[in-house]
């Protein structure tokens, strides 16, 4: 942490408290683009590899960092030390704590979730997505108990997927899971939780009207299935369907609106193509009868990661609109959706890979940096251009 | 014109015979998209504000220029001079010869259909968009038939229109008309043609399922209202379905797949903003009830112009695109197109303002380019890229 950042005596104070990571909000950057000229500011920093973000309802934020961490980060950006009491996490390429979620009755119980890379036994590599929720204090995490566990775990530190959100009614929890790599084949099938989106309710058990519940051979979470990598999910607030979007390989991010028992495709078709060039060899071009079409994709691919649906007073005309953070391509992507389309694309040019992007209860746009080190917080306050 | 472009003898024989602006298709750019690879050729050049093309069975070409001339260009790019027999057309501005197109039946009458700024006396600066057929020869247009005549015809150079489309089953002539500029509120007007999309037998009569047909305070040629300026018209393949785009403002350009009877807002909803920036000052936001929100929009502006859908054999993964011209943007949109959505859009870079794209019987992609004085056809060779 540079000194030169300092700009408050509280900041200072916090220095000499010991906070490691302590930075005032400060503008940096700014953007123009169409309807709104964004102003970046620094939040926090610090962070390694930090993947989910929270905003508990005093305005503190809760976030996870990939390496089986979980902090408590003040709005005056204060970073917490971890917090105690999580279970044993595989954290492994891609693999390690991931998202993290509140509660709808947060406000009761304190009650938190959270999805992870889960050993079959303490220090395996043999791994998978698991669900668990907690109970959370300033310093602590209790009561830690795990709703779901995806089937199979196998070896292999790739594509977990993780990303959470709840059903509009409260009463759901969606989970999007990925393809674990060399486990694509098992995308299209319905016996295990790789490549699909989960529906579970908020104790685990599985919801009665799940499309597959009454097939034996089906895994009865599965809301749908087909997908490759499920990096970012929110509701959409006009119509409280669920979206989602994935990583493609080298082309081919989606982003879908996934409907129960349906079948995104991966890896059966794809817009992506092999790393490196040429047709991905489980391909078999990028439309067949039966296999839904995206909603929208990015080829190449901006490597989509965590989205959400801007409400805010600020910029009105944003309002519905998609913003999903890319990490390979440094963006927010900005979709402009209408019944069920995207109907334009704008390219938010960020300096930084970006994790996760969600909106603040101020109605500003909070931004997780992807970086292994010293990885930021980040405001993009947006305000509209003057018309 | 350049010795050094003259590749063969029979370039060479052309140029002795008189021909001014002859050039052998000459590979000049590559361009690499996701799917293809782009050689562009330049088939012929020396053409002034080129606006619409079409092709002959024979392979030649038929092409428009907007100051009031259509000339037969060879496959082998030699430019014939201007074919006699054209009605007075006003020349001003955007105004003059717009687009060309063949009748259904061409092979057995010869007949072609012209849009164009028709005066409302012989050299007077008060126009409004006309359609005639006429029958070709090689050196002439005769039985010149005027089948269309906007009204009203209004002072002022701007917005025209004039792209034309034979619907899917070749029964019905669409053409999409402008706002005239100044006349913008009229395009939410039924009592007029300004700013609308209409639909007519190929002998100018109505169709007797036009949607206004029956209100007689309506112009029953129209098929939709509340368009700007239409510049590229095209059908589905797959639908039969016809797809429009048009010029926003500064902003706001669209792509429409335009339905009888409803309105596309212009100007009451735009994306679009003032030239030099502000709130359009008939606007009322960018979505409203009863009012139809595009498939795609531009903002900023790309000043989209003519479209295809692609339908070659070369590039499989392109089938049933849209590609679109852009003039400001100096390049070609491809959508991919699902279902009455975009699901993606690439820019195929271009250096030159392109006025129209089309399709040869070669299955490759020609284009007008919109310059003043040496106006290009360019073929544009796309191969697959090797999978």
């Amino acid at each position: 942490m540079k000194l030169a950042t300092l700009r408050t005596p509280l900041a200072i104070a916090a220095l000499l408290a010991g906070s490691s990571a302590f930075v005032t909000a400060q503008a940096n950057t700014d953007i123009s683009t169409r309807w709104a000229n964004i102003t970046v500011e620094t939040v926090a920093d610090g962070l390694v590899r930090p993947w989910g973000i929270e905003f508990l309802p005093d305005g503190r934020m809760l976030v996870t960092e990939l390496p089986g961490r979980i902090r408590i980060v003040g709005a005056d950006g204060s970073v917490g030390e971890p917090l105690t009491g999580l279970p044993d996490i595989t954290v492994r390429n891609q693999g390690g704590l991931l998202d993290v979620l509140l509660a709808p009755d947060f406000e009761q119980n304190q009650r938190i979730y959270l999805s992870y890379s889960e050993p079959q036994s303490a220090g395996s590599t043999i791994t998978s997505t698991a669900v668990a929720y907690a109970t959370l204090s300033d310093t602590a995490l209790t009561d830690f108990t795990r709703v779901f566990s995806g089937e199979p775990k196998v070896e292999g530190g790739r594509h977990y997927g993780g990303r959470m959100t709840f059903s509009a009614d409260n009463r759901y929890l969606f989970v999007g899971l990925g393809d674990r790599g060399h486990q694509m084949m098992q995308s299209q099938e319905l016996d295990s939780h790789t490549g699909t989106l989960i529906r579970i309710l908020p104790n685990g058990s599985i919801p009665s009207d799940n499309p597959f519940v009454n097939n034996p051979n089906a895994q009865p979470e599965i809301w749908s299935y087909g997908h490759r990598n499920i990096q970012g999910l929110d509701i959409e607030p006009s119509t409280g369907k669920v979206w989602a979007v994935e990583h493609g390989p080298q082309g081919g991010d989606e982003l879908n609106q996934p409907q129960p028992e349906k079948n995104y495709g991966w890896p059966v078709i794809t817009y992506g193509e092999e790393y490196g060039g040429g047709e991905l060899r489980t391909s078999q071009g990028i439309k067949q009868e039966g296999l839904e079409q995206p909603i929208w994709h990015w080829t190449p691919s901006i490597a989509v990661s965590g989205m959400t649906f801007y409400t805010g007073e600020h910029i009105p005309q944003w309002q519905g609109n998609i913003l999903a953070g890319a990490l390979r391509g440094q963006e927010i992507a900005r979709l402009e959706v209408h019944e069920g389309r995207v109907i334009h694309y704008e390219a938010i040019p960020m300096e930084y890979r970006v994790r996760e992007v969600t909106q603040g209860p101020d109605g500003h746009i909070y931004v997780l940096t992807d970086e292994r080190e010293n990885a930021k917080i980040l405001r993009l306050r947006a305000t509209t251009k003057s018309q």
